[in-house]
């Protein structure tokens, strides 16, 4: 029918759909990284600003893109089938890495203010990232706890399953949140002065902004994707198909 | 069963959620609008620094809490049964309401620059803030036009309808985080010298940050009522209902 025809239209196959998204990250990978080597120092471990910008380097590509990554397995089609014990493994590892990413970021930040004495965790963009951290790691472990390891009973997996998979959503949207925050803040801290004052939009700001927004459409999209109903896996025990 | 038991817990009531919801908006409202009062010097329409406070209190107003509750018709159950065509008016209203409020929020902020030499349209915020009112006027014209008018044949409407629904979540997580990132950013350019410096974290950026991580706690809790399966409205023509 008609009406089925147009629903097609917006049918996008999944595959391609998650090429572009793996693309998008890694273009996002690419610029904060470009962003901090070419405009900010590039790296090092020494405690100076360049010790910093492994924070937005770490932050970005853990708890932004790699976290994508694991939060949309259940997704690929392949692993609708078969014995999802090796699924559960490739999330909860990609989930891992993500958070160790993560930790070491938030060791590059705590360890500049450190060194420079700064005072730690007073700015809004502070509070909301160390927040989201902390629902990631409550995540992580209550997901290991109830799915991968072999004595919670189904019960409880029932009782679990939607709401990790409402805070895998949430906690993407926080990190997304925190990341432009953190961008906006650093750009004031670092063009003050002449003609690459932030307000005068140097080549700098125009990157970094460019950034902000992809990252935005990265979160937006793999949020969206998460929430598809025709992309989710089918699952007798899942609460969405108990309409 | 058992099963049926434990997944009943975790199914809360629409009606005392959304009168959280609503307690938790005029907080966030009443919130914002004490930190401009008492911290940042009142209201007036005279170009200064209390011109650009109405930008906040307007955004927080419109672009989140109205906003939110434009979005949240559909899910009162009394919508459910009788004729669609007055609840429609009423979220159309709501969302041309926060609409308006909207618009002066920029009004504000643009005339406040003006009148103080500063360029517009620079930050990561200010590129996020206004890619975020232009979805929503396209949402808001493209709804009017798909929806309320009677021109527009049903397959269109079906075919539309998915998009709304997706934007409608997507212009929310975007404006709550164009909130945080430009309370973050008022704080910093506010909070500089002397006691109140914001790393010492003085009363009132404990104040605003604390707003600011309300105003995220109130997105994703109307983010997450939205994909709730069993809030939705029972539809034909859902997508959601295809499965």
């Amino acid at each position: 029918r008609c009406h089925h025809r147009t629903m097609d239209m917006l049918d996008v196959p999944f595959l391609p759909f998650c090429a572009f998204l793996g693309m998008l990250g890694l273009l996002c990978v690419a610029m904060v990284g470009t962003w901090c080597q070419h405009w900010r120092g590039g790296f090092s471990l020494d405690g100076s600003s360049r010790t910093f910008n492994w924070h937005p380097v770490l932050m970005v590509t853990g708890l932004v893109v790699l976290y994508g990554a694991a939060a949309l397995v259940y997704r690929i089609p392949n692993t609708w089938s078969g014995p999802k014990l090796p699924w559960k493994v490739l999330h909860g590892s990609l989930a891992l890495g993500a958070f160790i990413l993560t930790v070491l970021g938030l060791a590059a930040v705590f360890s500049f203010h450190n060194s420079q004495g700064t005072p730690n965790m007073y700015s809004l963009h502070s509070w909301m990232g160390l927040g989201t951290v902390l629902l990631f790691s409550c995540q992580w472990a209550a997901g290991f706890g109830a799915f991968l390891l072999p004595w919670a009973p189904a019960w409880l997996r029932a009782l679990y399953k939607p709401i990790h998979v409402f805070f895998g959503s949430t906690i993407l949207m926080l990190s997304v949140a925190s990341c432009v925050s953190g961008i906006n803040e650093k750009l004031f801290f670092s063009l003050k002065n002449g003609t690459t004052a932030y307000k005068l939009l140097p080549a700098e700001a125009v990157f970094a902004n460019t950034l902000g927004l992809l990252i935005l459409i990265f979160g937006v999209l793999v949020v969206g994707a998460l929430a598809r109903p025709s992309w989710k896996r089918p699952d007798s025990n899942s609460p969405d198909s108990r309409q």
